[in-house]
């Protein structure tokens, strides 16, 4: 199929690398035009604007930070007007509820095809083709973007025929994951402040749980290598407003996410908002005067 | 060896019921005398008071469920002054940091050895022989204890040389534990009000932590299935008062398990004082207006 | 002066009146237009858009209920473009610091004054012309509108030359009254529980502050008279939101501004969102099983 | 009168002063003993230990730092054995209601009166005799103590017949104070952050409470004045922790203290804990980088 692919960060470079070696044609376009050039090596065309990315496409894949890099690329960017009726817009980004619907809404008006598909892993998941993806949209055009789903990730879930509800698993998935760092920060803060080896306590959180995400997390916790960053803590942040700002449209007070924030808030005012996003387990190590 | 078995609950009993299927000779108390028969029928000697159970033991086990009644089976009760010299008291139960020391000092003051070995898992874990022992104390005290944390656990991590750091660990991650059903029990009400199938959002879950833990829990908490309680949630409430003890004492500020206290208190008043411990999912659920 | 005065809602009409009375000649505009009619039986003019409104106005007031009315009645409607050179805009509202700082600009950019001057009071203040100013602005234009505000409050306190200051100060003030909200519902909601008569409670609690505001929402608290609404439920959750968000902005975590907007969440959950702001005291009362 | 004052720090001593110049025969303990020669020169006798103190006293009163202290001076001491049938003990102290409880048993046990007495305000107010005193206990037992209580304050609310909910009263009036003084530190932080002048911001809040307990307390936040402490700060989390305790007894939540026991703990693991109670408006400045 003829792809565009919009942002090519740590986690679209991989996902398009996937896609080319999967066979597909693959054009790509990112604001910062260094990051395309092992594209470009490995097949991909470079177009100099979203517009020009998406003009021959079949399918436009956008992998961007948050809700105002989505709309400049495609509401703002024009690229939208220039997307052929029948294609689709396959947005892996994690926006907001509000966007995604609003993206849905401009497209139907173009009979263009949207679908939200946001993954959930971090780079070296896209590099090895380890993506989890929800995906929703009307079914016949999550068929038509299934071989894409499968090039890029090891498994998707099918969450709805309307859109946002795939961003919203999104935002409550990424709230699940900040939430165990958040534990793991009080428990590590308890843990060492009381003398008890982090080995020890890893050997027995993991015995415990028998996850790599915790295995995962935990050792990046432990050791405190928090840069470079996997996921800037500031899209942490982002994300944890995006969950709050569903819970404010949904009526679900969530105190969890509410702490998650503040705990983000003081990690930036203390100099951590280019640090991955689980940095913020060093906010109750701090508070605890470590 | 000659083993004293002190309470003999949900917990107590299979624990109880693997050292005897591994050969030891094991006498057992419990304050509710019916409990006592199917062990009784396995092999057990039934003991009428704790000083009559421990009186020519090798190791007392305790297995109670809080700190009151560890104190009355031991230090109230005489048991503590019928030990022999020698014998060890291998202390299962979740019980404070401070009377972890109080009876390590009461242990030691009699010529008695002290360990603490609490356990994580539930009743079927016990059952299954699979429980994680988190154990601390002197040495050569944990050596002589070995065989029979190996009849009761799929394996022993030793986190220190003083007693009280096994209780600490052990309610550092009864925190965790806590902190992923309330997490649960915020992320479930956003989808469940969204309109997203908790099937589905299960799946994605699943497939993301791929944990025995989040699976077992994840699964009780979308039935709904509270009753007979695993764990009672005043007993979660007893632990997390636990750890904001011990974060008093260390000066570790714990935001998150102040919440989780602050939810068990609702959930109190709203009649689920004797549902599972995992019900704190339903606290965000009747917030949301559910 | 020749005054405009958009939006004669709960707080605008008596602030209007008090214009009239002091001998301004006022046009007023309302989006319900039945809101105009005590008003033109007082004297005003009535306007059939803001733009009609500000025409041949020295100086437009605006009092709204939040930044979309406010940017509907100014940005949107053209009502800027029809504001004389050199006339001023005088914002009463409570907004966002965010569409203060736009409004400068937009004002400035053609040659219009911008005075941010928002007020503390109930609608019984603003009839009684008791109302606090906070005001920000360039100096000179702030004396231009001094003898509106004096014929509006009590007393004026100036905060800085860039007029968003004034509705921070205001949005902070805000968020001073709700955290007492929030506090005396969790200390009633543990009085009445304990069986403490909370007339008792009050005579302690004035005695002890000896301040109008305790006793007035003392009162409406221990009546439970929260109907009709003197600042309705989802405006405080409004105000609450933009205390959080200037926050993000200066990375100032506030950890009980997160709570508050939680209990309003969870009171409008409850159907709530009509009642008075100071209902977010049932949410304690709620959670204790009262 | 013949009175027993035990406890002459900071509050206590100028207390037993007011009520030697009311008139009374004061004999008075306490374990520094140097704080007692300023009362013994205002003509007080001195007692060598709580025992001696109370022989003789028809009333003694206690002004104790914590629950520990008072059960050392009353239950521990003996002293409760050397008080004669029929005196009252008028406990001033902001003590458990737990320990009200087992204290007014112990009296009545013997044949003793038992009033719960406990003030609000600062050493400068008893030195004022401005007080503001909670009672609760037997009416005739009240109606005996009367004389005391006007020359210790300037007020007397009685609550209740059992002595315990004197004490739930002032631990409640004590959760509001911290809950000003937390929403201090959050709004300071804030206008500080974003360059409004604090005492701008002061006129604002002063204008609008209208109390001498804002202006006070603001002042001291203000001006970072927090040694010496009026009010330690170490005391503060104890009062805070004895409103958690009485919540979890009534199954109330009170998600707000649990907030104010964590920013104590804070500023205690950042050496803060002989500061006054009110530094706790140091850590919302210190999380934003303040």
């Amino acid at each position: 199929m003829k792809i565009a692919f919009i942002g090519t960060g740590n986690m679209g470079a991989p996902m398009a690398l996937n896609l080319i070696h999967a066979g597909h044609e693959v054009t790509v376009y990112n604001r910062t035009r260094e990051k395309l050039e092992p594209l470009a090596q490995a097949g991909a065309h470079v177009a100099n604007s979203p517009a020009d990315a998406v003009r021959a496409a079949e399918v436009v894949i956008t992998m961007l930070a948050n809700d105002y890099a989505v709309r400049e690329a495609t509401l703002v960017s024009e690229a939208i007007d220039a997307l052929a009726r029948g294609a689709i817009h396959m947005s892996a980004s994690t926006i907001s509820v509000a966007l995604s619907k609003e993206l849905a809404a401009a497209h139907a008006s173009r009979g263009q095809g949207y679908v939200a598909a946001p993954v959930l892993g971090r780079p070296d998941s896209a590099a090895a083709q380890k993506l989890w993806i929800m995906a929703a949209g009307p079914p016949d055009q999550i068929n038509r973007c299934r071989s894409l789903m499968d090039a890029i990730g090891r498994a998707v879930t099918v969450v709805g025929e309307e859109a946002w509800r795939a961003n919203l698993a999104k935002i409550t998935m990424n709230f699940m994951l900040a939430s165990m760092l958040e534990t793991m920060g009080e428990a590590f803060a308890l843990v060492r402040k009381a003398g008890i080896g982090l080995d020890q306590f890893f050997q027995i959180m993991n015995g415990l749980y028998n996850s790599p995400v915790y295995a995962n997390y935990g050792k990046i916790v432990a050791d405190r290598r928090f840069e470079p960053a996997g996921f800037r803590l500031t899209l942490g942040l982002k994300d944890i407003g995006l969950a709050l700002d569903a819970g404010q449209d949904f009526a679900v007070p969530m105190p969890l996410a509410s702490l998650i924030r503040d705990q983000y808030l003081t990690a930036i005012a203390h100099g951590r908002a280019d640090a991955d996003w689980s940095a913020i387990t060093e906010v109750p190590a701090q508070n605890a005067g470590l």
